[in-house]
């Protein structure tokens, strides 16, 4: 369900090195190159482009591209280029560090991998910063946040299909009671939320609609300005139907007045290679107008054209 | 600093699966034959055995095991034959599910591994019981030590020897205001406990003792009665001194009335593959009696054998 397009006989690595090196010289820089080779390569012949730049240049390919593009291109050029498990590093540091109630990267990176890919996001960033992600996330966020989000990137989900339905028929019970309560941060919702497996949730949030006639979402709606509401509802989504939670962060972003290019590129450049054609079903589905005329009208320049590359489009 | 006594040249793998089975065979036990084998091997080699065992007689070894020996000595074998993620993955479980304010495996498990250790008991604890380690610990503990042990379990603390020394100036500030105002379970100091790499927590103490003049751990003695205390004291010790932590656990658990057979057999099949012979060192420093004679004089028959035999007895 990717929008990633590689050629079906992709060129020798050297040869992408060598045309990325040529993009570089001169007078100004060749973006249309950049594009054509980077953003049609999936993460193994990035990395492989990446190893086989830095050795016969002397320079890491990514300072290379900081050197000759910039702003919104490059970051999307950059985020793109990076390994999954290193971007979502770069993308949690950077929400740690300037943490405000309404980031949404660490809730994705921590609900919307699996916990495989999760731990690699953690490893990555031992590797990159030198410190644990929850470690950085202890130290800047604080509240109910704080209790909510250490746990949530710190698990490490059992993945297997098993459910427990009795648990999932009291556990839906408890977070009912709390909602109701409108004790939203209490200790046993963040317990649930955090610690139970992808597969034990959904049949937890399936049960609650059975027993409360409501999906629990909507329960969670009461006050559509909270932060924390709006948070829980997001990793809940993230489980559910993480095509549809990323069509509407898509959709907050793209519509209205100005564009969230950070929500933009990031999501594109996470999912291109996972889900980007759901999301995109779900985009047409939602707006009657396609994801990539949406972006098109927002977006101008070398900035659209490794997006539009990214969404596939022809 | 391992105890464990490998012979120079180990038997073939199928000579060992022969020997064991043959300890099984006809009327009672060889127990002396099954810890000849089993005693002297280290991880690896029982591992293969394990695996050549069950392929070659259709049962798991460990079945076999507990099919023919009982009581401690069943334990003291089978703990000890386990792979060391793996045991760990069992006493986390057990002590998850019996939670009592006095455990002590979680800790360990926690605290007294490298990170990548506690990582890999994670995932077997996954592989095991179809559950995460967490999701356990939080769903049995209650208050403040869960508020502690599922941050501690869940970590990945970064391994590297960096140290930022006026971070571990600042914190050891807070850590000293919160113990002074008998604040033990304020969220600050649960964070940096279970967030901080162990160097970085290393630089905090010794600044702790700069500072203000007394070792944290004696700050922390306050009320020797209580079991919040007394975790915090063993968390900080399974840092800066492991083989004077768990020689303190033996020497409680052996002295004085009846013998904590559990805690004896935890601490020799955790340790005998890791630094045993510096806990046996720290024993007879403190106690002027060689660890070797504490056992023997507190336990007895093939219990004592195997756990002779783990101590690196002549």
């Amino acid at each position: 369900m990717a929008t990633l397009t590689v050629p079906a006989s992709v060129p020798p690595v050297a040869e992408d090195c060598e045309q990325l090196h040529k993009a570089f010289e001169g007078w100004g820089t060749n973006e249309k190159l950049i594009i054509s080779v980077l953003a049609h390569r999936d993460a193994a012949h990035r990395r492989a482009i990446r190893r086989a730049y830095a050795e016969k240049y002397g320079k890491e390919l990514l300072r290379a591209l900081g050197d000759e593009i910039h702003g919104k291109f490059e970051r999307a050029v950059i985020l793109w280029t990076l390994d999954p498990a290193e971007r979502d590093a770069v993308l949690a540091s950077e929400e740690a560090k300037k943490w405000h109630p309404g980031g949404r990267a660490l809730v994705e990176i921590a609900c919307a991998r699996t916990p495989a890919q999760l731990f690699a996001a953690r490893q990555a960033y031992h590797d990159r910063f030198k410190r644990s992600l929850e470690e950085d996330v202890a130290a800047h966020v604080t509240g109910d946040f704080r209790k909510l989000l250490v746990p949530l990137v710190s698990a490490y989900r059992y993945d297997g299909p098993e459910v427990n339905t009795s648990l999932a028929h009291s556990e839906a019970k408890i977070l009912h009671e709390n909602i109701h309560k409108k004790a939203y941060s209490d200790e046993e919702v963040i317990r649930i939320l955090t610690t139970r497996s992808k597969a034990q949730l959904l049949a937890t949030f399936n049960s609650y609609k059975d027993q409360f006639d409501h999906p629990i979402n909507k329960d969670l709606k009461a006050d559509p300005k909270d932060e924390f509401l709006a948070t829980l509802r997001a990793i809940i989504r993230c489980f559910i139907c993480p095509d549809r939670y990323f069509e509407k962060v898509l959709r907050l972003a793209l519509g209205g007045m100005g564009t969230d290019e950070d929500d933009v590129t990031r999501v594109i450049a996470t999912r291109a290679e996972v889900d980007l054609k759901l999301i995109k079903e779900a985009y047409q589905k939602r707006n009657s107008v396609p994801l990539e005329r949406a972006v098109a009208k927002d977006t101008t320049r070398d900035y659209e054209d490794i997006l539009l590359a990214l969404l596939g489009a022809e």
